[in-house]
């Protein structure tokens, strides 16, 4: 006679719920069902590759069913949780449908967070999603095309000015892409105006970029992106942002920067699952959303409810929280699994400790120019990128994407190219409705008329 | 003392517009002027490719500015054309600029035609742009996901009911690589619903698939999609499609299918620019809307004024139209633009000729199997694709994107994957209103409990 599986429920199919699926593959009489909004895991650290046109959505996203494939004890269902009920030990769709659990894993990771100022996201959206990559790719693309078809040089210059709000990793390396952008792949693609003359901001609100790191890394980063063309601006506060134009402030000094591209990487918050898990269990939530969890991730009040990832505050040795990264939530992912098979083994687990392996941390800047920091070594340029390259490619997913993202990468390197520079979905000539995100649109009435 | 260039304008970047461009680069003393919706050149015989989850949008893809880069005497506009003004010799775009020409190519292709049922296009989208693919791919493989969460099986089989209506080229490779997908790249990747399962339909209205081609190819053709395991209806016409069945007529017999999946590829119209040309000259179009032109490709009144490829009925040697496929666009663009370089060269070239040269047609199947007809020379199987895979390849635009799309398609070759499966965009799933493409979407208030 066998007993009935073990049902783990695990939410979100990111770093850490994916860790925890593929961890608890050799579980015996252990039932894994992984949900999430969608179909493919997404390698986000690269994100900002395709909101610059260097690599394609499917490039660095592997379906997650083509990744547990062979895994017999798992199951992959495309939905979205809208209700967790602790009391029944089930999960429920948006369609109604419920999924029981004996525990659950939830991991749906973070967005971004404006701060109360919900209505900048249209003028500056931020990178999370596939969809926010395309949209960023369409924006940078077509404020290029917009200024090329402009005669009036103040409105070129309008729309030849990026502004990146924000200089923790996503914000330098959107800067530093979008440097490069103007400054060589499109340098000789226009007759009108000179991509070269595009001002690329970045503004941050403290006195170094990339907050994390040693200042000595902080002090390269700066100077290689000044050496890219880009202005950074630290000290720096915005306190508007509108389609055409944001406002800053430096000191008691309020400067108005008339600009259509504006980059949002300043904050993030937890999705909306840590309140629904916090309402629900009676747990504990941070300013930005977290669910502050046991030593053990899980919720205080519900022991078979774990919170990992970007969407769990876990003070680490009672001290500050552990930061929002990938190895945060896939140490996390396989420790709960661990946990959840030997709790199956009749072990007592509750005096197990969860221990962080700080494997360094890096950055990429642009150009065969990145920072790493791995414990007291520091590695910048050209051997901090190298480092930066080996690592994300032995972790992204799938090896067939791996072998493109090289071949790609190598070409890219070489030529300074970046083949996925399409402007797809709606774009402003297009008829469309103020509907999703769209900038304002100059009406010139002017001949456009060739040069002779 | 120079005199000053002449302004050709060019509206379409496509196979007709982009040949007449490339043709016109040692023009002395021109100004060419590209002008396009879009930033990219679509390589729109593999668009299914897309559909189907094979290939990124930017594999087959290449930036027109990348193209023309070298050309000195071409630039590229991102606009939409609103109106043509043949007396002031001006096109009109929608922000209201114009841009004047001497002589104008107007090169805008086809769309879907729904035969006066437009309101079908919400149920059953058709394949000619980079949104139309990623729509497409969204929706197959969504289908699948939502049969996957469904227990009653009728429903179920709603799901995984594909009808493809229309069999020319692009619904013989629709039908056939959706039977791939089912039967092969998705067969293990499902717990509950068995993928191989889904059932494919193909409906034609005419007596047999591809009917362009000889008898012996439409016959190969079907023979092959059968033992895919499509299900080819022929002498079928469809009479009504909803979101949830399509009802269509065998005979005098009419018969509701129910399905959540319908592909068209049954008919195509000429894009407005057409009827613009034909308003604003005066000239006739034929009842696909396409722009009836003289033997030089010129409009009849206008003879400046040039429409070229799949916008044109050019009634070859007096007797029927060319047909709408790419080597007809790329002759008559080189014709037209030589035309124009030997006016400007002195030379009277009302009496010159076009001639069509007929490189032959071919379709493909599915794996390794196509049909070719080259003159009286006609391939199948192996032999047709290895012919189908050299053309295609010849003519991809950009070179990396040749190296690429070999790569993964031999990938995809010997692994039976498809690495480009994503769900992008707006899903049943993320609460959107109605507007855009939506199915509809059962309600489900059941248990979705883990076999044990």
């Amino acid at each position: 006679m066998t007993t009935q599986p073990h049902r783990v429920v695990i939410i979100g199919g990111g770093f850490g719920g994916l860790t925890a699926t593929q961890t608890l593959r050799r579980a015996a009489n252990v039932q894994v069902t992984l949900i999430d909004k969608r179909n493919f895991h997404l390698f986000q650290p690269l994100l900002y590759q395709v909101a610059t046109g260097a690599l394609s959505p499917a490039n660095i996203a592997a379906p997650l069913r083509s990744i547990v494939r062979k895994q017999k004890n798992a199951r992959v269902l495309m939905a979205e949780v809208t209700d967790i009920d602790p009391q029944a030990q089930q999960v429920i769709l948006s369609d109604g449908a419920s999924v029981p659990y004996d525990s659950l894993i939830v991991a749906t990771g973070a967005r971004h967070f404006y701060f109360g100022n919900d209505q900048w996201e249209r003028s500056a959206p931020g990178l999370k999603t596939v969809e926010d990559a395309t949209e960023l790719r369409r924006r940078i693309l077509y404020a290029f095309e917009a200024a090329e078809r402009e005669t009036d040089p103040a409105k070129v210059r309008e729309w030849l000015t990026f502004v990146v709000i924000g200089a923790g990793p996503t914000g330098v390396e959107m800067a530093g892409a979008v440097g490069e952008i103007a400054h060589h792949t499109l340098r000789h693609d226009f007759r009108h105006i000179d991509p070269t003359s595009a001002r690329v901001l970045l503004i941050e609100l403290g006195d170094r970029v990339l907050p994390t790191f040693e200042p000595d890394l902080s002090q390269n980063a700066m100077q290689t992106l000044q050496k890219m063309g880009v202005e950074v601006m630290l000290k720096t506060s915005v306190v508007d942002v509108q389609p055409d134009h944001i406002t800053y402030k430096q000191g008691d000094q309020f400067v108005q920067l008339p600009t259509h591209n504006t980059i949002w990487s300043a904050g993030v918050q937890a999705t909306p699952l840590g309140k629904l898990v916090a309402e629900t269990t009676g747990a504990s939530t941070d300013r930005a959303g977290r669910v502050i969890v046991e030593p053990d991730w899980s919720v205080k009040g519900a022991p078979n409810i774990y919170v990992i990832g970007d969407l769990a505050n876990y003070a680490y040795e009672g001290g500050k929280p552990l930061p929002g990264v990938a190895q945060v939530a896939m140490q996390g992912g396989k420790f709960v699994a661990l946990q959840i098979m030997r709790q199956l083994n009749g072990e007592d687990t509750t005096a197990n400790q969860f221990h962080y392996l700080d494997l360094g941390s890096m950055a990429t800047i642009g150009r065969a120019a990145a920072i790493a920091q791995i414990g007291k070594v520091h590695l910048t340029g050209f051997i901090g990128w190298l480092a930066w390259l080996f690592v994300h490619l032995m972790y992204i997913v799938a090896f067939e994407n791996r072998l493109l993202i090289i071949l790609q990468w190598a070409w890219n390197y070489f030529t300074r190219n970046r083949a996925a520079r399409l402007i797809t979905g709606k774009t402003p000539l297009m008829n469309v409705d103020e509907t999703g995100y769209l900038v304002s649109i100059p009406e010139p009435k002017h001949v456009v008329e060739a040069e002779r």
